[in-house]
C-alpha cells in the first residue's frame, strides 16, 4: 500500500472497520456499497470513493468481500501493532478510560497513571497503580512509551506534552479543551467532544 | 441562512467556531484563510471551500472578518439556544460529562442524571441530584428535557434510548460503542473515542 491516502479518508477508516468488524461477527461475507451505505449512513458514491483509495476492492454485481476488506483496512490502521499507553490524569476522565476495556483488545496496553493528587497517588485503577507526576521521568526513561492519553486541565497541556515528548512520546491524544501544537516528530489527536454536542444541536434546531 | 450545507461542512463549524473565539479573545479583527489554514491545520482551498457555503464572507486581499464570521457560524450552530439535558448513566464517563463546566457555558443545562447503583443513586455531581432510572418516566413528562446523554453499558443502550425518545427526547449523544439507530425525527450523534485512538496509531505507523 504505497499510494498516499488522504486524512480525510483515514478518519473514516476505524468507522468503515467497526462495521465490518460486526458483518464479520454475524457471517456476512459480502456487502455492496448500497447496503453498506444504508448500515452506516454514508452515501453510496462515498464508500466506493473511499474504498477505491485501496485499490478497487469490489466488484461489480458481487459487491465487497467483508473477510477481504475487514483485513486490508485493519493492516491500512495497522490494527496488529501493539503501543504502549499511560494515561497522565487520574480524574473521571482518565478514570473512564482507564476502564475502558476496548482499548487492550484494540492493541492499547495501559502501562503507567500519573497524577499529582495525593488522594489518587497509590490507587489502583483497573490494577493499574497511580504513580505522582514526580516518577514519570523515572518511569519513562526505564519503560518505552508510545502514546500518552493527556487529560490534565488546559492551563497544564503545554508543560505536560513538553514534558512526555522530550522523553521520547510520540503520540499524545490530547483530552484539554486546547489544540495542543507539537513538532512534526510528534503526532496529536486533540479529542473536543463539545463539537460532537455542537452538531447534535445543530441537527436539533434543523429538525425544527 | 435557506441553503442546504453538507454534514461534512456542519461537522467542521465546531472547529472553525472554536478558532474564531480564540481570535476573537485575542483581538484578532481579520484574517485569511492561509493564516487560518495555518493556525487549524486544515487546507486553504479547504477553509475557502466551506466559509463560501455560507456566502463568501471572505473578500480578496482583506480575508474574514472574524468578527462577523464568528457570528455567522455561531447563528449557523445555534449556539444562542439552550437545551435541557439529562446524563443517563453516573459512572466515571457520566462523571466526567457532569463535571465538563464547558456544556453549561455552551448552552446545555444539565437538569438531572439517573442511574440504577444504589451506591450512586441520591449523590451529587456538580450539584445535580443522582436519581434512580425508575424516577426518568415521572422526570420526564414533569421537564421538558430535548437531550439525553447515555453512558450506560452497551447491552442497555437500545432499552434506554427507546424509553427517552417514547417520552419526548429528539437528541441523544450516545458513549456507547454501539451505534444507535433511532426514528427518523429523533437525531443522535455517536461517540467512538476508539476511533480517534485508532487515528492516531495509524499516524504514528506513518511515522515509522
Amino acid at each position: 500500500m504505497e499510494k498516499k491516502i488522504s486524512m480525510a479518508v483515514i478518519r473514516r477508516l476505524p468507522r468503515y472497520y467497526r462495521y465490518l468488524n460486526d458483518l464479520l461477527k454475524n457471517s456476512v461475507k459480502r456487502i455492496s456499497s448500497s447496503e453498506l451505505s444504508e448500515r452506516m449512513g454514508i452515501t453510496a458514491s462515498q464508500i466506493r470513493q473511499d474504498l477505491n483509495c485501496f485499490g478497487g476492492f469490489g466488484q461489480q454485481g458481487y459487491g465487497y468481500n467483508v473477510e477481504f476488506l475487514n483485513s486490508e483496512i485493519g493492516k491500512i490502521l495497522g490494527v496488529d501493532r501493539r503501543f504502549n499507553t499511560i494515561i497522565v490524569g487520574a480524574g473521571n476522565m482518565g478514570n473512564a478510560l482507564a476502564n475502558y476495556a476496548n482499548f487492550k483488545k484494540r492493541g492499547y496496553d495501559l502501562i503507567g497513571i500519573f497524577d499529582i493528587s495525593p488522594e489518587r497517588v497509590g490507587k489502583e485503577i483497573n490494577g493499574i497503580r497511580i504513580f505522582h507526576m514526580d516518577m514519570l521521568d523515572a518511569f519513562l526513561e526505564k519503560n518505552r512509551v508510545d502514546i500518552a492519553i493527556l487529560t490534565v486541565p488546559s492551563g497544564n497541556i503545554s508543560e505536560v506534552a513538553e514534558k512526555v515528548t522530550a522523553l521520547g512520546v510520540k503520540g499524545i491524544w490530547n483530552f484539554s479543551p486546547q489544540d495542543l501544537k507539537v513538532s512534526s516528530d510528534v503526532v496529536v489527536e486533540n479529542v473536543h467532544l463539545s463539537d460532537g454536542l455542537a452538531v447534535l444541536g445543530y441537527r436539533l434546531k434543523e429538525l425544527g
